[in-house]
């Protein structure tokens, strides 16, 4: 028997036969869900259904993105603000017993879901920033993914892993390791990845799904930026932004910002990256135009949960991410400021130079 | 023990007795090369080395590109035009038994290496359009990259693979499968880079020094090529081009064209993609400005070998390339011909309905 989470298998095992009584699970994501996100929740949900609960429903403040579409036409991913405070609905969030996965925390998944479960019964997950915040937390900052974490208790209590709930989680963690290439990636991603690819998962299927099904109006929005991509700090930080209109010019959506702050972080001699996008949000969000920020370090010693914790966001040490009430120009200056003094203290604490330790 | 290539496994063990006698190996790589090619070479001599071959010599008719010359830091590749032919070097070609590696054919390599060692002693490569061209062939064109050929092949002996030889093996099988995502993954793929790791290999190390060392100019020289894509034969064929100059405008290097053409390759409903660059050759090449294409295909039924192979060039069924000496206008028309006659000839043989099958 495989024996990857030792301490977390034996938790959930126990955790088993109280779901099953319950019989009612709802498996909550965060806002603008990844392939993490979803890969968590649907394999997740056929893992519990496989074992016996009753039923079990995936809620998401957000629709599933198009390109991982391809992992929701069996499990299906509610969107729940066409039926959470609907007078017409029969679902009443109170039967449910709720857990949250890959949420950093319990804010993560929108007003309206953390309203409906105010005491989520467990929460999966890998941010660094996470507090804890259900009852039973299964929280592992080492993890690469949520996905993995999830993989890797049902490989050890032998629960059934389908090719549909392989494909799920190896999307997770295919997606959160930036296909194996992120400092998260340990030799344990391969090992799960290789198990989960013997039960069905196919990675070429879903590099297809996820990197082959662009949109001409994805290379324009990619276009835009790369145009607007700043060097600052000595070459340290690099920052690119999107205007208001961004997606209308360029025939492109909100979803396909996804993996744009990489370019930034990909040069030679950048520590941190940032891609600033100025956001009109939805009216049940409140309206109003917002700057929302994407951080992303090469090396965990610069903490970017740190520089977001203090625009009220969070994240991971290496990504992370933030959404403030500013106009275009103090934002920027201000974030700027974070950086430039984040870079400062990280080099005065000496830790720069053992980056060859950690960043691996 | 492991056996993931029993035949060559064999047929190699039976040679390293012969090569240890001889005492002297050149190991050629092809022009151009790529992390697999280096990876190959690296790999390789290391081994032999190891295995006690007296002098292993790896030399190709390019640099090593930048990105690359983290493997070169302990095996140095040589570069061959420095002193093939040149009276003042001692080395003597017809001293060493040569092993092409990752060439699709003997001219690969370049006209000088190609005529220092007109009958290689063996070759290892995985191009479906190679013809054989060595006393003993390593050919399967079901291997994603001759490195995963190799690694295997010393997994299955037993043979000593040091930290830098699983980081250069590795690093092969991670360029040539699109980093685990191209139709030629293999779960052999995933097996043998999880023994390669198991041995000292570093996949973020090498994502980062793959992928997250770009310089302002790539990003620019991106942009500049975005700005190209067009889409013909409704929507199936893209491409993009390259203005001779284009390197100087954006502060690029030719290197820094790899990978591009995915771009145009990874939007949706496009099956064939291809890179045009207008090219200033050396002058040892001959000079002149030359019409080079890089072409892609999303399913292996489309071929693009084939087509490369009407203008003389070659390579695998997904991934092509070719030079032709015409002028844009012409090269351009006549691609768009071939390309146009290629899509419609494999949907006449019905090809496009099994897609499923061999896409994966
Ligand atoms: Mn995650
Ligand atoms: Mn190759």
């Amino acid at each position: 028997m495989a024996c990857f989470y030792p301490e977390f298998s034996q938790k959930f095992a126990a955790l088993l036969p109280e779901l099953r009584a319950h019989g009612r699970v709802a498996i909550v994501g965060h806002m603008r869900p990844d392939g993490d996100c979803i890969g968590a929740q649907v394999g997740l949900a056929r893992v519990l259904s496989a074992a016996g609960v009753r039923e079990v429903t995936c809620l998401n403040a957000d629709h599933v993105p198009r390109r991982l579409s391809f992992l929701t036409a069996q499990t299906r991913v509610l969107h729940a603000p066409e039926f959470l405070g609907n007078p017409d609905s029969d679902f009443r969030a109170g039967d449910y017993a709720a857990i949250f996965v890959d949420c950093a925390d319990a804010a993560r998944c929108g007003v309206e879901l953390q309203t409906a479960f105010p005491k989520p019964f467990a929460m999966v997950d890998h941010h660094l920033s996470n507090p804890g915040f259900a009852t039973h937390d299964f929280l592992d900052a080492n993890s690469a993914a949520t996905s993995e974490i999830l993989a890797g208790i049902f490989l050890d209590l032998g629960l059934p892993i389908d090719e549909q709930t392989a494909q799920a989680l190896y999307t997770g963690i295919v997606t959160d390791t930036g296909q194996f290439r992120f400092p998260s990636t340990t030799p344990r991603c391969f090992a799960i990845a290789g198990e989960l690819i013997a039960r069905g998962a196919q990675p070429a299927e879903i590099g297809y799904e996820l990197y082959e099904r662009e949109s001409l109006g994805r290379l324009r929005l990619l276009e835009a930026f790369l145009k607007t991509l700043r060097l600052e700090c000595s070459g340290r930080f690099c920052f690119g932004f999107l205007p208001k209109g961004i997606f209308e010019a360029t025939g492109s959506t909100v979803e396909d910002t996804e993996g744009l702050v990489d370019y930034a972080r990909s040069i030679e001699g950048v520590e941190i990256a940032a891609l600033v996008e100025e956001r009109v949000e939805a009216e049940w969000r409140g309206g109003g135009v917002k700057m929302k920020a994407s951080l992303r370090a090469k090396n965990p010693i610069y903490r970017v949960d740190k520089i977001a914790a203090k625009f009220g966001g969070g994240g991971h040490a290496c990504a992370a991410g933030l959404t403030a009430e500013a106009d275009r120009e103090a934002f920027c200056a201000e974030l700027l400021a974070a950086v430039a003094e984040q870079l400062a203290r990280v080099e005065a604490s000496g830790g720069a130079t053992n980056s060859e330790e950690t960043i691996l």
